[in-house]
């Protein structure tokens, strides 16, 4: 499995998948392909299919599912990019869906991608309920991620709407915004692999587990990157260093190819991006 | 079929899926439950369930998809009612979510309920990819709508926003506006209704056709009720007319109880409110 191969079929389901920009609403479409097009690095459409070779699945069985995690992730950035939120002008080096459409059309691009995200993970050739029921709990979970993210103070007018919203702050609190806003995503994306590949639910668990030690990972090798995490540097090489192993115990007897997996959660530690 | 046993049912099912306001995310769910709870005429679930009864369907077969259609109605006015959308401060004589819960806070609950519909729409008991797939397609066919109605000036920020989305205004505008911001969702609650209760592809063709011209009906007399139709009263009254009378005829040849859908027509003819 190389990851180009992977890659290019993330992006050719991507294409397929997103409406053309034309008739009454081309501006819309055109927004939402903005947004998903912007070059991101695709890791979640990757574990999604990865997760369906683990466990002995075709990897073209997971595309829409694939799809749909990064369609999904791309509304989430949308969203959070807006003025009453982050308040980001720029990602990714351009400027950010709500500075080039306006901030109705980005809480439109957002919504409307949100939908799309679901539709297209419908598609998938089994397990459509599973696998729905999971990428609905986890799209309610990476709210509730958002939320507390918002009282951490990250977003600029953060702690003003997330006490709105009476999310208690403190310790627990860094753990269950990590656990939501990162991780949830990943969860979603490695348990609907599976279930697109046809694993049983002892498989799917497994992939649940690795995705929420491999998304923590992801968070805390964040925080070492930015400087700017909940613990101290030591502290937090130390909590990157006991989620991946987490991570790569959880792929032990699965009965498909793990390597994919393994060589990701590996790559996270000491990334430079 | 008693319209308060319908009503009782939906409810209920809202009841049992919407997230209870405990834990660190309490203030989200309580928006979540603000939105949905604040007493609205349940008129999409109720074509959702008469429609499992309209294909010989049981109507508890589709409570899920009923509750699901409701949540995805009520996140649309969620977002609708924000300051960058129609800046509106009231609904139904309480203040809107944004207004009680801050702009991030209804941007979010918005949000979290969009996808809690699509994971309530996957505990149907039957034909859940289609489910998925109607609520899916509608679900950015509403978004569309969106668009064109702030094109339509009926947004305070409107023209601008929907300028920057680049729709063309235009006559057919307004039959796109309708189709997409009202007909869409009374589509997806009739299609998921009869897909739910096991009906055939005709028949969830013809309750699609049926809602569609429900739709428009229902928006028509929204115009008359409230003076400001795009066309003068009487023509727009022929088309209430036209279009009650087009989702009657769609009712023809099904094979369960149609009265509760036909009662439903006939009773948005003159209604007073």
């Amino acid at each position: 499995m190389e990851r180009e191969r992977l890659i290019a079929l993330v992006e050719a389901t991507l294409d397929e998948v997103m409406p053309r920009p034309d008739g009454p609403a081309a501006g819309l479409f055109e927004a939402m392909r903005y947004a998903v097009g912007a070059g991101g690095k695709r890791i979640r459409p990757l574990v999604c299919l990865a997760s369906s070779a683990a466990v002995g699945g075709d990897v073209e069985d997971a595309r829409y599912p694939a799809a749909a995690i990064e369609i999904l992730h791309n509304y989430t950035l949308v969203h959070d990019d807006l003025p009453a939120m982050d308040n980001d002008v720029e990602r990714r080096g351009k400027p950010t869906v709500w500075k080039k459409f306006g901030e109705a059309g980005a809480i439109l691009a957002g919504d409307a991608l949100l939908a799309l995200a679901y539709q297209v993970a419908a598609k998938s050739p089994r397990n459509v309920a599973e696998i729905v029921g999971v990428l609905g709990e986890m799209g309610v979970g990476v709210v509730m991620g958002q939320v507390g993210d918002l009282e951490l103070g990250n977003g600029e007018r953060g702690t003003a709407a997330a006490k709105a919203m009476a999310v208690e702050p403190g310790n627990g609190e860094v753990e269950f915004v990590y656990r939501h806003k990162t991780a949830d995503l990943f969860i979603a994306a490695a348990k609907m692999g599976a279930l697109a590949g046809g694993g049983d639910e002892a498989a799917v668990g497994k992939l649940g587990e690795f995705a929420l030690n491999l998304g923590l990972a992801f968070q805390y090798e964040d925080d070492l990157l930015d400087g700017d995490g909940a613990w101290p540097a030591d502290e937090t090489r130390r909590l990157v260093d006991e989620s991946t192993a987490a991570a790569l115990a959880a792929l032990e007897g699965l009965p498909g190819d793990v390597s994919f997996l393994c060589g990701l959660a590996r790559s996270l530690v000491g990334r430079k991006a």
